[in-house]
């Protein structure tokens, strides 16, 4: 049968991939690697680094992302469509690239649980066509963020809720780390008693960290991150938000 | 000056430590372990797995966690009590176990960023002490689980809360992942449309995982982990709960 692996690759640092993961690229002989535009080049980049060195008579299948409306009027809808071509478009791949006992992989960015729609994408390929299928943990940019300014994400016993911008722009949840937030949506909450721990393309050479009280270091971030993202094109950030702690506590 | 790692090394499996916790145990000479009791020997024996494998030259300094009150009528204070103690145990074993150059570690359990206090015990450390200290990701019980059930933990675009069993017994927050959690808090929510997605000793050989409906599957997750619990005399196991999908969609 054919065998596919989802694999977690970490957030930027070839390093963070796991002895597990590594085993797994070794295994596999073809990998599915989508080229989403020049933007994000460099992501590309380091997954072909990945390869390079841990790959073994392996070959790349490229394949071109369906187009994506971003800014739709029914976002649900407008993923669901996305989702239906994509899943034709692995189907296809999957019966005309990988031999009917071979190996093949996706490596993910991160951890494959977290915001991504690789596992989605591989079930639903899973009703078409005759595959076996696992998941190989990774790490995520949200350990990553919390690693490098040396936190733990949540407060003890607290609770912290993984949330997206879109969301974060209808209400601060408590304690929340946030992903996928093109609009600096931190902004709404500069008048709140909250620190803010920030991070941008993390586990690479261009990482760069901010952190402190929101309504201190929040125009900070929003500066260096218009920066960044002028000079490279591109930027992936994530963040969390605490409520402030006492410092004599 | 002083060095300490906090170095994650996953939930269970040690082919899930990363290269770059591999390269820290190799570089770090004196490990910081706690011994928690019978009830915890499995876990230090991870650990010793770990460093047999990857340690060289190294120096394991065992310590006896502080006892602590598991029932207690302050909860905050008596955690604060406890992390008194570890302050000054830890502080004292840094100074007359580690040279004044030397490199010291702390193998962490999962994600240092989750549910555990080493970080701050370290950043408070550093205050009694000169010492620079780094945190290093690993794999946690939670991706764990959500890579064994193939599931991502989000729902597209939808937040997800982290929290305890505690927190949980106050209310359902909406989609969760549950850690620290002795009593089957999920009981309370077998009226609710919720699939909950369970798993214990994750990454172990003992691994035991169930999934589905909470009304169908929480009884059985009930006398399952009861009965494992009875026979290995300890157990640690994680879970997420989330609104149950329309099949259709
Ligand atoms: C589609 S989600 C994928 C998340 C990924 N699966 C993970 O575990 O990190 C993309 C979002 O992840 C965050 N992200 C991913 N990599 C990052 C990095 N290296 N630095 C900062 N944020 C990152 C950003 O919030 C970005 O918008
Ligand atoms: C003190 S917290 C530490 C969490 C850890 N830092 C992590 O990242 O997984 C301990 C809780 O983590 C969860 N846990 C840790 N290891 C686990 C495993 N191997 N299987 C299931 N749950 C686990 C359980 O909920 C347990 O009560």
């Amino acid at each position: 049968m054919r065998k596919i692996s989802v694999i977690g690759i970490g957030a930027g640092d070839p390093d963070q991939l796991t002895v597990q993961a590594i085993r797994e690229i070794e295994r596999a002989r073809v990998f599915f690697v989508l080229d989403k535009g020049a933007a994000k080049r460099d992501l590309v980049d380091l997954r072909e680094r990945v390869l390079e060195q841990y790959g073994r008579d392996y070959r790349v299948v490229h394949a071109e992302d369906p187009a994506r409306d971003r800014r739709p009027a029914d976002y649900r809808a407008a993923v669901a469509d996305w989702h239906r071509l994509r899943v034709a478009l692995y189907t296809k791949l999957i019966r005309d690239e990988l031999p009917e006992d071979g190996h093949g992989a996706f490596l993910v960015w991160g951890d494959p649980a977290l915001y991504d729609s690789t596992i989605t994408l591989v079930e639903a390929v899973a009703e078409q066509v005759e595959i076996e299928y696992s998941v190989i943990p990774g790490i995520s940019s949200v350990s990553t963020l919390a690693a490098r300014h040396r936190i733990p994400l949540n407060r003890i016993g607290e609770p912290v809720q993984f949330t997206t911008g879109r969301r974060l722009a209808e209400g601060l949840p408590g304690d929340a780390v946030v992903l996928l937030d093109a609009n600096c949506t931190f902004q709404q909450y500069y008048g709140e008693d909250l620190d803010i721990f920030w991070g941008a393309y993390l586990g690479t050479e261009d990482e760069i960290l901010l952190s402190g009280p929101i309504a201190e270091v929040g125009p900070e971030i929003e500066q260096r991150r218009a920066e960044a993202r002028a000079e490279k094109g591109w930027i992936m950030d994530t963040y969390l938000l605490r409520a402030s702690q006492d410092p004599s506590g």
